[in-house]
């Protein structure tokens, strides 16, 4: 009963070194298996939309979940001009606690993991619904998340080809350095339509703020497999409705999904089906070579969970920092009592 | 513009030490006007019912606001029965962050910080309501809460008596010897009613999560203020259903107090006065002084808000502890070329 005080701290620095020791693609696989594990057993979540402050300049939101023993929430902003500063457009941290006392057992960066847990969900998702032996993939958005997508895809899908194109040409050079040592046949595009020439999964992951079509309705052919990253919050999508209303969508949490995914360009009662139904054999993911399919994905507080449950059971002595946190008076009554004997 | 992946921590350490360093009753005085500065501007707040997550054990609670520039939110639990194992039945910690760019500026414990601005927001409704002169003060329930109490009446209201009162004796006990320094007349009681006989102030602090009554209608004479503290939470008040029906009732947030407070006993109608709209000189306060006023506190996100923004200003360097964590790569682009340049 010592140390009731302490809450285990993830800082990003610690971050790194855990995600380079596992090694960048075992750490996705083995988070998607915590991922995919949780959308099995989804009915037991607590789940309700995020807790958003927005303002002029962006948004703080909240995204608590909990299985009924451990609960978890993540803090993220999103922040579009953060960029000019020299600052991320989006950060967070995260916090799991234990639901039979209240305390906390974990609080972490989690912008790098959340590029890890969005990556995972992803594959995750398309190993669900891309065309068997898929192994090509077109990446819209060479940005901060891309290169995470590209090696979840490999390490779950089998992607083995990237074709890339960013409207800027530096993004798409940064990704393709920075990718160089994975093995990855690349291939640079001059534009999206050529990106997804010959492309069985294709992955938008830009990050405009507005409603943009990075994809319009004659670049997508039958069969292929959509993985939307970029649309998630209102006003900001990047596929044309056309596209929506040819595919089977796949989403999260619908009540959250209608708000900020692409299809809050359709209407309220357009049917969609939620992941965890296909992931635990409820419903039928693709059912034909020729349907498209399309993960309309935002981004939902259980994969953040199962992130933290994760990063929990990864904790060894020297790669986290312990913070006192938590008043642990020597009598739970007597609180004051603490703060005279802290006296000098 | 370097260290931006830094957010300033303050532990319970240095909580204790910034707050022996300041003094507490200075502290509880100048904590009390950062909350009556925020009273005096409540239009301005973003406001809304704590998100709460309800288990058999107890509830965690996020308590999020903003005032347009700064946002903040309090992560707090309530566990009746941590007591049994040693772990405090409340613990809490806080984030301030920048409305601008979504960046935290500053992770504090909360759980002391709890119980000071509880302690500050109390005698400073009381300063607004309690009888001129009032200076003997009635305190049932002795807790971990009761000191604090004590000294923000004491330095905010000038109460120089105290008349304690707990089903535990040693309760009492403990929060006698706490407080032998601090120059109280104190009379220990062996009933309730003993207790608040002669009391201009009464404040109830008791912890049981129950209906209770630990005052009755006959108890309480013209002209006092109650303090009421204890009930904050759905089935769990402290005073008979006369003694509301006899006060004028002053509260912090009227949607969450009618779901958490003595008057969720009341109809939903029943006439509450807003403590912004007395501070702001909008409403009178005490009319007359054979009227009971009631403060039916539950606490509220601002006054976490305006705990967090005091701590902010008393940051000097060697109070706090520098944590990274937010990831700040070179390129607001590049994260995963931050991971790789990483790598040993």
């Amino acid at each position: 009963m010592k140390n009731l005080n302490i809450v285990p701290f993830v800082s990003v620095d610690q971050m790194m070194k855990i995600v380079l020791e596992v090694g960048i693609e075992p750490l996705l696989k083995d988070m998607a298996a915590y991922i995919e594990a949780d959308f099995k057993r989804w009915e037991i979540f607590d789940k309700s939309p995020r807790v958003a402050a927005h303002s002029i300049d962006g948004v703080i939101e909240l995204m608590p979940t909990s299985d009924g023993e451990a609960y978890g929430f993540k803090y993220v902003n999103g922040h579009p001009s953060n960029t000019k500063s020299g600052r991320q457009t989006v950060t967070a941290f995260g916090v799991l606690a234990d639901v039979a006392t209240g305390y906390p057992v974990l609080l972490s960066e989690m912008t790098l993991l959340t590029a890890l847990r969005t990556a995972a969900t992803s594959a995750m998702a398309a190993r669900h619904l891309a065309p068997s032996g898929a192994h090509i993939m077109a990446m819209i958005g060479n940005g901060a998340q891309s290169e995470f997508q590209a090696l979840a895809f490999r390490a779950i899908c089998g992607v083995d080809t990237l074709r890339l194109y960013d409207i800027d040409v530096e993004a798409t050079q940064k990704c393709t350095r920075n990718l160089a040592d994975y093995g990855f046949k690349i291939i640079r595009c001059a534009t999206a339509q050529e990106a997804v020439e010959g492309a069985e999964i294709i992955t938008t992951v830009t990050a405009d703020k507005q409603y943009a079509t990075i994809l319009t309705d004659n670049m997508v052919g039958t069969g292929v497999h959509i993985n939307a990253i970029g649309g998630d919050c209102p006003g900001k999508t990047e596929l044309h409705r056309d596209i929506l209303l040819r595919s089977d969508i796949f989403v999260e949490f619908p009540e959250q999904t209608r708000i900020e995914g692409e299809i809050q360009q359709l209407d309220a009662d357009h049917p969609v089906t939620e992941l965890w139904q296909v992931i635990t054999g409820k419903v039928k993911g693709r059912t034909s070579p020729r349907q498209i399919t399309l993960f309309d994905s935002v981004g939902f507080a259980v994969e953040d969970f199962s992130a933290l449950r994760y990063i929990r059971d990864q904790l060894r002595p020297g790669n986290h920092t312990e913070l006192d946190m938590l008043a642990d008076p020597d009598t739970p009554k007597d609180l004051f009592g603490m703060l005279l004997r802290a006296q000098p």
